[in-house]
């Protein structure tokens, strides 16, 4: 961490700071400059607030060098993490993982015979939502529990293991026994209590979305929310950020793929329906995601997008939806993956 | 609502559409220009999903008119609401309310003094975090049920109600019991699962922080999320926006004081500190908000800032505190208001 | 164009309004509804002005339904456009156009080395800036003509078509004696009185980079410039928008790629190492970018980057370079195209 | 600056660049941490790329510590910078200018009216575009040498000074002769070579708008290009930046009044009109911006908005703009100014 001194601080108060710093554990090392005087600390500095050092009047400006993270940390574990879901293997470097299934599930024979296309198209997991966080009071908010339970009907059928969507806490037992993945949305990505929640009470995996105005840091900083309370099975969902563009629902942020495995040794997944929010664009989006080295595509699928209960617009047929997955395995192939 | 047919669509699967969309109870009127047909969609549009619409490959384009809200909107209200809480009225043309305090409570001892500080100022409400939603699971987390009790003690010692977020739905009974206002942080205020027990299950003012990513109508309809469920006091808080801009922690997006009274009933608070981060940023952005027509402010305030467990970088002193107070209320009162 | 009445309108002033509209040649009709009052205008609404109708109290709303432009509309023009670069074609189906060179031209020597390790490597057209636009006055500001006549120098050969940016009007005729694409960056996108001049004094196609916060309408919007004043060459390069994520230089927004080719006929080709401003994003970039079906790359290559007069952080190295062209190019060979 | 250094770096190569630096005129001071070296750079650093360091495989990160602008910078003049345009002061503490006026003049008759208007509402200064920046190139253009000719009778009847916007180098000698001050839009903030030309062909004082995404050190670069020039005289114009919300025209940021005055010795001014594109929004964001410190407020006025050839919607009646001129002023008495 660097401390900048303002020109004509009162040294007394400078001192005094940085003599409470030490006392923090870190060391202090001084710069004198024509013009200002730094501050270089140097230890663990995890634990050091820089908004409280910025309360000093004395100081200019605090730089924090060192990430705020560890478990997430590719410096503390070298190789890629890989997960084992019911026998599919997400992380590393040999497959790419398809996840394909409605936004919400409408009813059992619907997610069956999804599930069961999914499948043929090439899909190595089913999702489907049964609690959805709509924006609105007045919109279906989703089947819950019976949603859950048709698509432990469809996983029986298909062998494909089930993401959902988790909202609150009090559903994570529910969650732990019936479902495979455990979806966090973007809206609840810093929803820190529930994070805490499934660090201590689940080890199922996490599949985390990125909020739609988080940066990177705080992303990975959520998923250690959830490691450092005990569940060490996060795997990273980009699904677009939110800018002044409104021709696209979201804009996809394909650059977070090789940060996030710079930085992380953990799986990360494209989410490209809700990104685009447009079912055309979900091809070009996700041949990209590919390319450009992500882990696993979450592929909204409906047989009949008009009559979605939400977000038909984003769905592939499953027609399509199989004729992505067969590009996209040649893309994966020419950079020396499978699908 | 308005639907725009794609130039060349299919006239079977536009006539299906249609007469769906008027089995929904709505009217279709149709207009056919020279390029493009557009139907007119009358009547209540609540319920229809716009999503859907768009799945329909002859879709061009579809535009909502009428606003999603019914209960947080002024056409259904037309005068402003008022909240008495414990004999301080919020809303309305008459009085703006200054709400100050720590960001964290640190002890009883601090909270009280600053309790004092904070109504020898000329405030009228206090504020004080217990539960902190912090970026790093490795940060102080608050003193919890210990600087809720503490909030209490600075009450009994000054009459000043008591402000506090809660950031889980288990502690819902708890804020219930001992707090006046229940603040929802920019985090959660998409948390429908938080947001519906909120309706269900109190009826304490709701304090709704806008999301640091979100949009004018979603604020309102998270609103309305907590007024459909039972609750109808909801105050609106104003804490930035995040932009490209670094300079300060958020933009203070001061232009929702006038939208939100066009478009609602309900009051609207201001907070300077979480919006620029930076203590000597907040007096120029207080008397704005003031002058602007908030109908509150929220302000940190630390006896020792170089010392706060959070956030110190954004509080001002008792004695900046005060002054503060006093400009805004000549400017108060230029607009015909008082504080 | 649609237009929504408010509730309580002056039905006088209403009037007023739609009379004088048809004045301008667009038909209105009008649809009553339970609450609202629309008017759909149709015809060429292309010269109206939805700020103009906006200005009337008893106006809610007014929605643009057909786009603004026409020379650029895939509407006017069904067919993909392909431009023909001293024999390197750009557009279509068939080859992805890639485009390396420096940043800044720093002399003779390292161009025409430089343009001898693109070519090598499988690029088809010389970049170098000879005219840099610096957010610091005290910057290297470019070789300016030396620069360009050095670029000219490394067309003799290797016979690559040469790229550079213009930046003002008055070096037009230099650019169009000189080079073989004017690039026009990102800051004078909407530079209005040069993109006109652009339409009348060259017909050199003119690489359009998106305004790093300007939409997808904007950006046609300005290429509609460029033609309506007689120039009909132009080819889109997206670089990356403007958002809250610090950790690139830009955020690239891949989606422009389907949309742009649906809306216009026009080529449009990617710059990774603007929007990442990281050499070790570029590749990743780069491989999306054509996955995604980009019509070209435009990429920064130096022979000793740490040495660079500007943007050394985000060049390749040529062996990178070529290393990342024959990855691209078996890509674009899974999407039925080539390198 | 500081720089940090990667942990396994190649020692020899962060030597050369240690070395490298120092010959450029800088001292570094190592500091050597438990994970990472760093190291200080002091001096003038000016002219120290720091994307070139960056290009070193070696540094992790570089952080510049002291401001890259000289003539701008308050540190260099510690008094408010005060301009005299025909006897209306501009900047330091007493008073505020309101600029008032037309968004295009639409005839001389009209101006000269509005002139009227402005000056018997309080208005100090009037504004009128003559060239016009229009997205499309089918929109009204201006009327060109015709409408500054217009402004100029305007003058003559009432005094007032004349604002007017240059879109391009060629008219400089026109605006020269004519104008009091020159506005530069948005879109121009960063056309360099505009910028530069004003520097060196006039003193006229520049209205420099805020480019709709550029940071303040952006923004206060663009003023350094004009002064380093060779013309001190730049006055920042704040309009609004771009940002996810649509519910306005732009976002209004009214932080970079009391930054902008921190940082810089210069005068700074409020458009409110541009910032939220809604007249009915223009007088709280006006009060605002008072109250938070502005030099002063350039405001849409016009006698019949819905006949406005540009920009409606935004512009004031006379009347309205004297009543809020008359509130603004009350304001500014209370912070110790005066209208």
């Amino acid at each position: 961490m660097i401390i900048t001194i303002k020109k004509n601080a009162d040294q007394q108060a400078v001192k005094k700071l940085i003599d409470k710093l030490e006392t923090l554990g870190v060391t202090a090392v001084e710069i004198q400059g024509s013009d200002l005087t730094i501050y270089g600390l140097t230890g663990d500095t995890t634990a050091i607030d820089e908004k409280r050092i910025m309360a000093n009047e004395s100081v200019e400006h605090v730089t924090r060098i060192a990430a705020k993270y560890k478990l997430a940390s590719r410096q503390m574990h070298p190789t890629d993490t890989i997960f084992d879901i019911n026998g599919i293997k997400i992380g590393g470097q040999e497959k790419i993982v398809v996840i394909g299934g409605p936004c919400s599930v409408e009813s059992e024979e619907m997610v069956v015979q999804l599930a069961k296309d999914v499948k043929d198209a090439g899909g190595k997991m089913l999702r489907g939502g049964a609690y959805k966080p709509r924006t609105s009071p007045y919109a279906f908010q989703g089947m819950q529990t019976d949603g859950i339970l048709a698509m432990v009907k469809a996983r029986e059928e298909t062998g494909l293991p089930i993401v959902s969507e988790l909202m609150s806490a009090d559903k994570i037992d529910e969650f732990e026994r019936y479902v495979d993945v455990i979806q966090i949305g973007a809206r609840n990505m810093q929803n820190f209590e529930l994070l805490k929640e499934l660090g201590k009470r689940t080890t199922k995996p996490i599949l985390l979305k990125r909020g739609f105005a988080n940066t990177i840091d705080e992303w990975i900083m959520s998923a250690e929310y959830i490691m450092a309370n005990g569940n060490p099975n996060v795997i990273f969902c980009e699904r677009g950020i939110r800018t002044f563009e409104t021709e696209t629902r979201n804009t996809l942020d394909l650059s977070v793929i090789p940060i996030i495995k710079r930085k992380t040794h953990l799986p990360i997944v494209i989410d490209p329906s809700h990104a685009t929010g447009d079912w055309s664009l979900v091809e070009s989006a996700s041949l990209a995601a590919v390319a450009a080295g992500a882990d696993g595509l979450i592929i909204e699928v409906h047989n009949d997008p008009e009559n979605a209960f939400s977000d038909g617009d984003q769905c592939l047929k499953p027609k399509r939806f199989k004729a992505l997955i067969e590009k996209a395995r040649e893309i994966a192939q020419v950079i020396g993956r499978d699908i």
